[in-house]
């Protein structure tokens, strides 16, 4: 890794400061072509362990994985009017195949329901086929050209795409709730992170949806950003292409369809949240070194301190990831920040005193606590450790909710909290028209309707000063 | 599943019995792009399977995965001369984002060499960077022009392809034998395949590459088809990108670099060798429904029979992955049929015998013979017979090997045996324009040349009648 020319507080320029921490942490690399990422192997292993927490709960629940094709021929792709207008802007098209022009362009799968659902069409006859609940784990090309950001705006990203097909609405509009709960319980679990479960407007919902629910997330400047999401098609696929079923009464009707996804982009909103001035921390159950220890030696005692660390790690490495950082290339205080920076939760440091009393010196990478620890006991410790060092962040996480989405009661107190660094929660009428001009006006845009704080709204509008319908979250957003 | 119009024997056209069988076992489909694959829950899982076998081997043995981008920039993609004449025939290029042309195509990855070693030349410094043994499972698209087949020519493939680092030829050297070992434990222990371990020639080998070496297989109709395989690259990439490090006596060194693969073709090969005239067998560890339970019953004693279906599947799903197929839809012998066509390697029918004597009748799938069995002792009664399947399976792909290859004296012989359906073996003298010869007039490509069976080399090149180098073997390919 590098030396760092400038150190950007997490405080003082947060956006600056997430690319600094999230590229400088080793993690990850650019990829050649701008808007791109290079996943190394402690990145990777985040994604891998994500996926490896989800799948089994969809299989669970009955989803069962297949793969389509990266290639969407041009025709298949315009087929649903309001899917091909959210997405046309931002295709990555394929023209040639080695010298020769291709007869009809091909789409890099910017999602899949185009390539998919044809294939639906032919395989669903009757209701016997019904439900019939296929994820896909791949990657996208969404070619925007926005401003990239690591892993939040990516050219390519890594993603799981759900697509669910049911005999009745009812049925479909169960699912919501299954794989919503997945989603949530692996961020809770597994990245530490609380979200903010809710429903989209119409404007902010997926491109050839009816319905568009999400799990939110308010980043530590105050900016919303948008984690998994799960999309209620309804018949509006179907009706494009033409996928129904016979059903008990032999009668011919459309199914309804669900879709949802999380994606590689759920990894950067959690480097977000939980880093600091040192750099990123890896929630303990996503770090593929979970324990990094660090010998500290002198010539004359060197061999026997690296046989007590490799002992040490002996003892604990049936149940943890544990390495040895015995490298004579840099000295231990070098090696400190860089496991700081790498968001490795825990560092077991181990000098002549710790050897001459049969211990070792915890130093947990959130709060920057030593503990002096006896061999005997450690496997115990650590894994009090990382469980403590996985709350700690979860909480911190869900008190960010509470400290940065701020209630406003005017459309001035709105502007001020916006432009202060806030996301703001207000009373909404509902109409696509003021969602709009708040967002020409303030630049914040609207998050989602929560769940479970729809009660008792007596008020107005924000915006307008109409009667309110619900209260919606809206903040400047990644 | 369609009704096949007609069916064809293995014995009589293998190829086409080939198509048919596996595209109509359920397990894929055709993508709506020719030589583009669905592939669909069964299929999908055979695959996921492999993956979950093959990835925690190669984490022991110390390699890493990781994930780089689809797009490849066009002057990476022509750093190395010889990969760029053997991939540009076949590359998929991208040209336009959106509606806008880019400035430079890129294409999509046929193989990563030349996006993942720029980023290599930027990361290794030193000794002490090495060995670096990356690896990533993705998907790939070759745009061939050839006459596609599901899965053994698809021009979107799904792979894992290792690219490693090492200081010393000999240290790169040494990782052969570790990863063509795990890739023979793979396919002996899930695929039930026996292939052949051995060096192709320059001719065959992998555009780039220093060697090659392949698992290859010779298919029933003596044809052969390569199956996973390891390159040795040397230093040839890492002079084309530029890949050193400083040696422990400081002095700058190109590293050696190794790639290997196993890819979804492996499964068309392992169909092909499993299947008979019924259709697909997949191997038990490889089935997401190992067993299926089929109940025979009247309208009389329909509920009843249901009922201790379900219970035998309860008796042994927690050791198995078992399906009810209780549908009224279709009489039993057409289940039968479509689960035989599906491959699931067990079949149990429950009828008003079986429930009264509190048995089952046990079917294989590969042998259909049938044997009744207490429900008492089910469980012990069904993993006894996956695994023989599996052996017989094994064992069949091995003797194939045996039987299907023939050494020959002289090229009269080897003539005769390649227009008869065989694969042959013979000596050869290491010369490229004899190898030619005999592709150019019998069609029959060097498969490789076995370990194991190039002691005593005393005779002549069954072409030339120059004094002979290697046992080589030869035959028609897929």
């Amino acid at each position: 890794m590098e030396k760092i020319e400038k150190q950007i507080k997490k405080d003082e320029n947060f956006s600056e400061w997430y690319v600094q921490a999230v590229m400088h942490s080793g993690l990850f690399d650019y990829g050649e072509v701008s808007g791109t990422l290079i996943f190394r192997p402690d990145g990777y292993y985040i994604w891998e362990s994500i996926q490896k927490a989800v799948d089994p709960l969809f299989k669970e629940i009955g989803i069962q994985n297949v793969y389509f094709p990266l290639f969407i021929p041009k025709h298949f792709l315009e087929k649903e009017k309001e899917h091909i207008e959210g997405f046309s802007a931002e295709v990555a098209w394929v023209t040639k195949g080695g010298q020769s022009e291709l007869e009809e362009e091909l789409a890099v799968r910017p999602t899949s329901e185009t390539i998919m659902y044809p294939a639906y069409s032919k395989w669903i006859r009757s209701w016997r086929d019904l439900p019939m609940r296929y994820n896909q784990w791949n990657n996208v090309v969404r070619w925007e050209f926005k401003h990239p950001t690591p892993l939040l705006r990516s050219r390519e990203f890594l993603w799981n795409e759900g697509h669910t097909v049911f005999a009745t609405r009812e049925e479909a509009a169960a699912e919501r709730d299954q794989v919503l709960g997945i989603y949530k319980k692996v961020l809770k679990e597994y990245l530490a992170l609380e979200g903010i479960v809710g429903q989209k407007t119409d404007s902010e919902k997926f491109a050839g949806a009816e319905n568009t629910f999400s799990i939110e997330f308010v980043m530590p400047d105050g900016r919303i950003s948008q984690g998994p999401d799960f999309h209620i098609d309804g018949q509006k696929f179907s009706k494009a292409f033409d996928i129904t079923f016979l059903d008990k009464e032999g009668k011919r009707q459309y199914v309804y369809q669900n879709t949802f996804a999380i994606s590689t982009r759920m990894i950067g909103i959690m480097l977000g949240m939980h880093g600091d001035d040192k750099g990123v921390i890896i929630p303990p159950k996503l770090a593929r070194i979970q324990v990094v220890v660090v010998p500290i030696y002198s010539e004359q005692n060197k061999a026997e301190i690296i046989k007590y660390a490799d002992g040490v790690k002996e003892n604990i490495s049936k149940d943890f990831r544990v390495f040895v950082d015995d490298s004579d290339a840099y000295s231990p205080g070098w090696k400190f920040n860089e496991w700081e920076r790498a968001g490795v939760p825990v560092r077991i440091e181990i000098g002549k005193k710790e050897m001459e009393s049969n211990s070792v010196t915890l130093f947990r990478r959130d709060t920057f606590v030593k503990e002096s620890v006896q061999v005997t006991n450690l496997a115990v410790s650590v894994s009090k450790l990382l469980q403590e060092i996985h709350e700690n962040l979860y909480q911190k996480s869900k008190s960010l909710i509470k400290t940065k989405i701020i209630a406003v009661e005017n459309y001035e107190k709105l502007k001020d909290a916006v432009k202060s660094g806030y996301a703001v929660k207000a009373l909404w009428c509902g109409d696509k028209e003021c969602e709009a001009k708040i967002k020409e006006e303030t630049a914040a845009r609207s998050s989602n309707i929560p769940f479970g704080e729809q009660e008792n709204i007596n008020g107005v509008c924000v915006y307008c000063g109409k009667p309110a319908k619900h209260r919606l979250n809206f903040g400047k957003s990644y």
